[in-house]
């Protein structure tokens, strides 16, 4: 079936084939097809279009855990310990990895990717790295759909890693089955996890390098923050560990694994799917407008509007409509 | 000039006419006025652009100071140590928080204002927390717009600080007139500030609580990736500082006086302000697209194709173009 759909879209629309032929190797589980198929999807765009047509057809059915928290937190390599632990339970495991883009030179930053490296000839494990591109759809709408891609491809489990505790970076972790917080005994109080709205999202707490000071008032802080949240199904444990040691990594798999049984015996795991679904729509139609918002803020209207704003000759409001008005975009 | 651009606007859409009153009031330094209408511009929609055209008809005068980092490096401190020193300088001071919402309950989180409650009672400070709403336009709309209100209202210094490193936050720090990047010796190092995109906006850096350890590495190691990094025609600067004793704040306060006297001198603070209203128009666009899409985001038919995308009947793409192409969007 999902062939089927791959190639009617593909005729239909007159692009290449080889988009359907992607999705189909993938399916088959080939890397490199794989490989090729996500740079497609996260370039968006016609062709992932039709890749993301071909993908569709049945329900999703791998794990998703989201892993956030603060940069220097040690999520890396806690993401690296328990790829390595799902291994061992022959697990295959995939790795999508989103890293904010440097907002002038438009690249991700990959420092970190070099410590999964000792995965990197396991053909059941699979890392790779997705930018943020912009504050707009375009990533909401890309790692929904990069999971669609590694689900084809037969993984258990796709861990996403996001860098930072940016609203985008929580609300693509917080898009997970079981969403894992990490933050360190230096990073902060529970405060600063309050503040990044990280309690509110989290299944899971870690607190990661715990062989430092200060382990057991975070501890006590982040429980004392989370029995004074909402009450919830599900109560958030909060977990220590020395990712670097592998202390904590078996309790912490274990309280994933806890997690996941939660989801599926309450419903709850298609609630969050379908919350998922709505977010990851909404993502696309964004990406559609704003697409338009590009057409029109651009060349020498926007240049000449752009300076009577100014000047002050103009305010930005009415510039804006009548960005959108005399020139009315057209789908 | 203004005045009448505000009334006239008024009396054409049919709005009550308090909120060119507000605008007259806030040039005449009324403080409750200038807080009702930065509620206003917060809130968008009709009275925010009756607003923003009341507010229009001269070009910005105030030096915006845009100040983030981590949580928890001590950047309310800092703005706190800043705002007194500015103060005896005799300047008249705006602090524009920027809290990121709670994705969960909307609500923004005010735990550090507590700290810049000495100024309180200082007719000339004045201090406004603004909560982060969704990804999109919206934020980066209201910033920018909220700069023109406190631009009004006469203050010489408006600063904005911003919590935690995600994209939306760079974003607004980056687009103050001079950019300052806050940092720790325990934080991270240059790697990590490096990843969130600081080194490439920051125009001074500053390592507080610079009485902690590895202050000296932190300094040498920004330093040295600043310069790795394309050659600007201003060399950030990389101060350090311990807020809570005031320690380096003089020295900070010189630092921004001497890259605002070098933005003026190179006629970059055309160009920035320039850059900046290209961004604030480019976000109302955005805004305006974004309720397009909040208007077919909802409702039957998208509960009715989300079921779909969730089944796997329907790609979310085709969903997306379904649901922008049968109810075209209407201006």
């Amino acid at each position: 079936m999902t062939r089927l759909k791959g190639d009617a879209a593909v005729v239909k629309r007159g692009v290449a084939t080889p988009v359907a032929d992607l999705v189909a190797r993938t399916a088959h589980g080939e890397r490199a097809a794989l490989a090729r198929l996500l740079s497609v999807i996260e370039a968006g765009g016609d062709p992932a279009r039709v890749a993301l047509e071909a993908l569709a057809g049945r329900p999703p059915t791998t794990a998703v855990i989201g892993i956030t928290g603060a940069p220097g937190a040690g999520k890396s390599t806690l993401t690296d310990r328990l790829v390595g632990s799902w291994r061992e339970q022959g697990k295959r495991v995939a790795v999508l990895a989103i890293d904010p883009s440097s907002p002038f030179t438009g690249g991700a930053i990959l420092g970190d990717r070099v410590r999964m490296q000792r995965h990197e000839t396991d053909p059941d494990v699979f890392v790779r790295s997705m930018a943020t591109r912009g504050s707009l759809g375009g990533l909401a709408a890309a790692a929904p759909q990069a999971v669609r891609a590694l689900d084809a491809a037969g993984f258990d489990r796709v861990l996403i890693e996001t860098v930072g505790v940016g609203q985008v970076e929580v609300a693509i972790a917080g898009a997970a089955d079981t969403t894992v917080v990490v933050v360190t005994p230096g990073w902060g109080d529970a405060v600063q996890a309050g503040k990044a709205g990280l309690l509110e999202i989290g299944d899971l707490f870690v607190v990661n390098k715990a062989d430092r000071d200060g382990v057991t008032a975070t501890v006590h802080d982040l429980q004392g923050m989370l029995h004074l949240a909402a009450p919830r199904s599900w109560a958030p444990a909060v977990l220590s560990t020395v990712a670097t040691d592998g202390v904590g990594v078996d309790e912490l798999v274990s309280a994933i694994d806890a997690h996941g049984e939660h989801l599926a015996e309450t419903g709850e795991l298609a609630a969050r799917r379908e919350r998922r679904v709505r977010d990851e729509v909404r993502g696309l139609v964004l990406e559609q407008l704003s697409r338009d918002a590009d057409a029109v803020c651009g060349g020498a209207t926007f240049d000449t509007v752009v300076a009577r704003v100014a000047t002050g000759d103009l305010d930005p409001y009415t510039a804006a409509t009548q960005l959108l008005t005399p020139h009315p975009v057209t789908r």
